[in-house]
Order: structure tokens, then C-alpha cells, then sequence
């Protein structure tokens, strides 16, 4: 029970840890082991489906981060100074549409699931994606839905990191269309079947935040008894 | 050295004890203690601008689980027997709009920002909002954008969950307008301030699932060197 106690302040204690880095110390690189198990989170993190809509690209390499320092005016300290930073990519409709040959190799190849069950999901996804989240409506709408999903191994990453004492950020502050410009010259959107989302740099602080500046709970919990 | 290659395991363990719980055991509740830490880490939950677009409804009424089990397909074991049922609400453009009161509330109150920075900010957050992610492109492209929010505090709630052995399950598999009626009758969106984002159920299982699936992390993860 004390046990118990203590784990919870401790889980507590490491997303209060976590805030939005802007200059990690260029001293310090995680190490090959840490950062896979960063990436393990990522990987194990449940989507919509099941269908894991999302690519990450660890970009260590100094002249892309530098093509993206100018376009990514959110990332202007991380970019130089992150020991890892990543590109987290969505899938696009051409993988994400209910009938796509991605979405099949997903459930034959990776789920296993046998082909009379697969064939009835198909018809539940065409229902869900067509009838009750309007996926089709506009042309963004079922790349935000795929967005959606990688926000989770977004999370996913930078909580596990935050349990071991490593420092993240989850970065918005980029030109969406010039990032994705960017990323199609270097060939890395597999013909249009990725799109960018957001992007996360992990290493190590340089200087202690602000402390956390949270709404109450009474503020954003209603419960309905 | 050794507790550390110990506490990466044992996360990563967490997340794969982790998976989409169908039926809970309605006999286990979850305690006061416990599922106050499930909301405090939510939240803790990080949020693009820091404006914290959400808001969580904890579902304990039966009226109201059996109205939403008529029209979410995806939570017909969930609903009945779930410790704690929780919808997650995005706030909508009238909160989110970078010169909304909201998002003055929020700066000035809530981060105690000074009014000189605040303005700044708010240049910023315009240009971010309208030019580099185009989120008045249309009606739920702004909406979309706070609900890929609400999905880091839905992911941090079923990984604190998860850490310290409470099952959860993620729900997507509803009819979206319909659900927002419900809640627009039972008086819960803030008249138009709030629309339903995800919902998820948190208990404890009642059996062991399949073990999880997923793609190789080669498979998804590509180095820039």
C-alpha cells in the first residue's frame, strides 16, 4: 500500500518533470539503449483500429535539421541542441481508407486476423469511417484523424522518457507545408502515403523550467453521478 | 545501473499489460485515490500553446451510459461494466481561436503571462493558427487540432493507469453527432464551447487478452544519418 503510494508520486512526480525543452545540453546524448526504448514505447502504443498510422524519422543528420531549423520557427533551440529528434509522420488516406491495401497488410500480416473476420471489419470501418466520424467530408480531415493517433505515441514517448529523467518536446511551431516540401524533396514521404504531424526532441535540460502552470482539476473534470 | 535497465523493463512491461479492456470486472472498482491520479495525469498533460482545450466527463450515471450505449457500438462491453467511464471533450473554435477569452483566460490567469508577452503571443499564436497549420481552413479543422490534445491526456491517463495495473480502453467506435446530441441535451457542452473527442473506460479486466501485435520497429522507424 505505502508501495503503491509511493509509485504514484513518482509516476506524478515524472510528468511534472516534463516540460517543453527549448535548449537540451549538447553535452549529453542519450544513449542507444535509452533511445530504443523511447521508440519501443512509440511502437507499443495502441490507434484507432489498430492500424498504426504513423512513421518516425530520427533526424541526426545536420543539414537537414538545418533545412528544417529555417521553416520551424518553434524549433529554433531544439533543432541545434537535441540529442535525438524525431519527425512524427501520419499516414495518409491512401493508407488509412478503410479498404487500402496498407489497412489489409495490417490486418492479415501483422494482426493475423483470418479472412472472414477481416472482411466483416471492413464494413464496420467503412461504416465508422464514412458514417460516424465523417472522415471523408474533406481532404484533411481523415489525415487530422490519422494525426490524432500519432499524438498518442507522441505522448507515449516523451512519458516513458520523462520516467527515466529524459527531457522532451512536443513541437508545433513549424510551416506545414514547407516542412512537408522539405521532407518530399528528401524522399521521405513514401509517394504521398506520409504527411507530417509534429515533431519531438529528446536529450537532456540545460536549465530548470518555470514551474508548472496547470487549470484545476475542479476546472476540467465534471462528473455526471 | 541495473535498476534502471529494471525500471525500463518494467514500463515497458506497463505498456504492454495495456490493451483495449472489452468488459471489466464489475465486481473491482478503482479507488477514490487511484482514479485521481489517473485524472491528475491527464492534468499534467502537455498541450499545444498550453491552452489545455478539454475537458473530462466522468460518466458514473447509469441513465446516461445507457443512452450512450445506443449509439456507441464501440463500447457495448465498456459501457455496463466499466470501474470509471470517462468522455474527453475538445473545446471548440470559440475557445481556441487565438483572440478568443479563452485563450486570454488562460494566458493571463491561469500562466500569469504579463500583458506585453501576452500580446506578443498572440501574434504568434494568429500566424501559427491561420498560416503555418491552416486551422480556419474549414469548420473541424480547429476542432481536429484540440482533439489531437485531448489525445496526449487520454494517453498519459491510460499509461499512469497502466503503470500501476488498472486496465483502460480507448474508444473511438461511436456515432459522433449523435453522442453530441446527447450531450448537448444533458446540458454538458458549454453551449457550444465543448464536442465530443474520444472516450475511454478504465477498470480492471476480466480476462487475459491476446498477446499485442504490432510492426517492427523497422518497420516504422527510419534514421537520417
Amino acid at each position: 500500500m505505502a508501495d503503491m503510494i509511493a509509485k504514484k508520486q513518482e509516476i506524478l512526480e515524472s510528468l511534472e518533470f516534463r516540460h517543453a525543452t527549448k535548449e537540451f545540453d549538447q553535452d549529453k546524448k542519450i544513449s542507444e539503449s535509452d533511445f530504443r526504448y523511447i521508440l519501443e514505447a512509440a511502437r507499443l502504443s495502441p490507434s484507432s483500429l489498430g492500424i498504426e498510422p504513423w512513421k518516425f524519422i530520427v533526424v541526426q543528420n545536420s543539414r537537414l535539421r538545418e533545412r528544417l531549423k529555417e521553416v520551424a520557427w518553434g524549433a529554433q533551440g531544439q533543432l541545434p541542441t537535441a540529442s535525438h529528434f524525431v519527425l512524427i509522420l501520419a499516414r495518409t488516406i491512401k493508407d488509412t481508407k478503410y479498404d487500402s491495401d496498407y489497412i489489409a497488410h495490417q490486418m492479415k500480416e501483422v494482426k493475423k486476423v483470418p479472412e472472414e473476420v477481416h472482411q466483416g471489419m471492413l464494413v464496420r470501418y467503412r461504416s465508422f469511417q464514412e458514417e460516424d466520424f465523417h472522415l471523408f467530408d474533406n481532404e484533411r480531415a481523415i489525415l487530422d484523424w490519422a494525426g490524432k493517433q500519432t499524438y498518442i505515441a507522441l505522448t507515449n514517448m516523451m512519458t516513458a522518457a520523462a520516467l527515466i529523467g529524459i527531457d522532451s518536446c512536443p513541437i508545433e511551431g513549424f510551416d506545414m507545408d514547407a516542412v512537408n516540401k522539405i521532407l518530399e524533396e528528401e524522399g521521405l514521404l513514401e509517394n504521398g502515403r506520409l504527411s507530417m504531424s509534429v515533431m519531438a526532441a529528446f536529450g537532456y535540460r540545460v536549465k530548470e523550467p518555470r514551474p508548472k502552470a496547470r487549470r484545476q482539476l475542479d476546472d476540467i473534470v465534471q462528473w455526471v453521478e
